[in-house]
């Protein structure tokens, strides 16, 4: 059997993007049966299992994975749609799995902590990170004008990217590009998405926020 | 035969920390022949084989892999010695590495970024790094107390988690951190890590760089 631990509850502004998203999604992808279980945020004891104290971590069977990154190759090695066979597609997926996990959600969370934060548009930190950012998203933009997929195939990688631009999507920092826009749109369009999506909204009691996401 | 892309030439504050050198430690480690090219930043037709344009870059036979986090994990898949066979040692090794890379690094990348700029260090900014910062070395700190390497065989996962610590070593942030501080150390003093180093500094042709990290 396969549990997956996330926590009882996360600030309100986090709801909808805890990263056992990710692995709830691809565990719908694959449709493999899996629990959730929960533990409280500063739980002394989940220390043992994940040295940061973060969620996901994945128990399947006799082995345990933290780091959504790690838990979604696992899934993927379960998963041959997840993660494609041939050795040069399976490379690419691996490569954008890092990318969207270095190097792009490196500068989304940035951004996102500023807003956070409410740092200012104007402050030079602001500017320092939409550089950045749009630096890394028009390089993606060329991509993805290319590409329905990352890995020509959907893999964990598109499941990592589509997820790490998300956030991004919230500040509107995709308007100026279409083509990641669209991306994040049709990668979130797919069933196991929204099923992910709307259990993880479940998870956190916001049923308000479940009938605006089933009427989006 | 195996061919590492890294870049003709960087600014002098880099030469050292090119992630080039994550790979350069991985082959040296596995005892794996290599080659090294180069090419120059911003080249347009590199962005076709890595689309943020970023180093380094992998070429193994007839599979090409890019970020240094896929590109480790491909050299583990080649050598049992930088990654464990057993199913529990591996799925640690797997998961430290992705901590490394978003865990870790996405911190002492913010601070090495705020120190490059120099944003003093009583700014907000400055202070919101150094708290998240600090918080992880606690983590880690207890982690490495207790344990020489993070998947208790030397692994993949050592490579990138000491070459991100390394940096923060640079800045000082390990002084309050004596166990993160010695693992640093005590990684670093591998001849394969030394091998290394040395080729990154000639190769970005730092020859008196070379006399004193000898002497170090």
């Amino acid at each position: 059997m396969i549990i997956l631990t996330t926590l009882t509850q996360v600030p309100d502004f986090a709801v909808g993007f805890v990263r056992d998203i990710r692995i709830r999604w691809a565990l719908e992808e694959a449709g493999l049966p899996y629990r959730v279980v929960s533990v409280p945020p500063g739980n002394r004891d989940y220390r043992a299992q994940q040295p940061f104290g973060q969620v996901p971590l994945l128990q399947d069977g006799s082995v345990r994975l933290f780091e959504s990154g790690a838990i979604l190759l696992h899934v993927g090695g379960k998963s041959p749609q997840l993660l494609p066979q041939a050795e040069q597609a399976r490379a690419d997926a691996v490569s954008w799995l890092f990318a969207a996990l270095n190097t792009v959600e490196t500068v989304t969370y940035r951004l996102f902590r500023l807003q956070r934060k409410r740092e200012p548009e104007t402050s030079r930190w602001h500017k320092d990170v939409q550089a950045t950012l749009n630096k890394r998203l028009t390089q993606l933009e060329q991509v993805l004008q290319k590409s329905e997929w990352l890995a020509g195939t959907f893999s964990i990688a598109d499941i990592a990217m589509a997820d790490v631009l998300r956030l991004s999507a919230q500040f509107g920092a995709l308007s100026a590009y279409p083509a990641c826009g669209d991306y994040v749109q049709r990668a979130t369009a797919r069933p196991a998405f929204v099923r992910a999506y709307q259990d993880q909204l479940a998870h956190f009691g916001h049923n308000a926020a479940i009938e605006a996401a089933v009427e989006m």
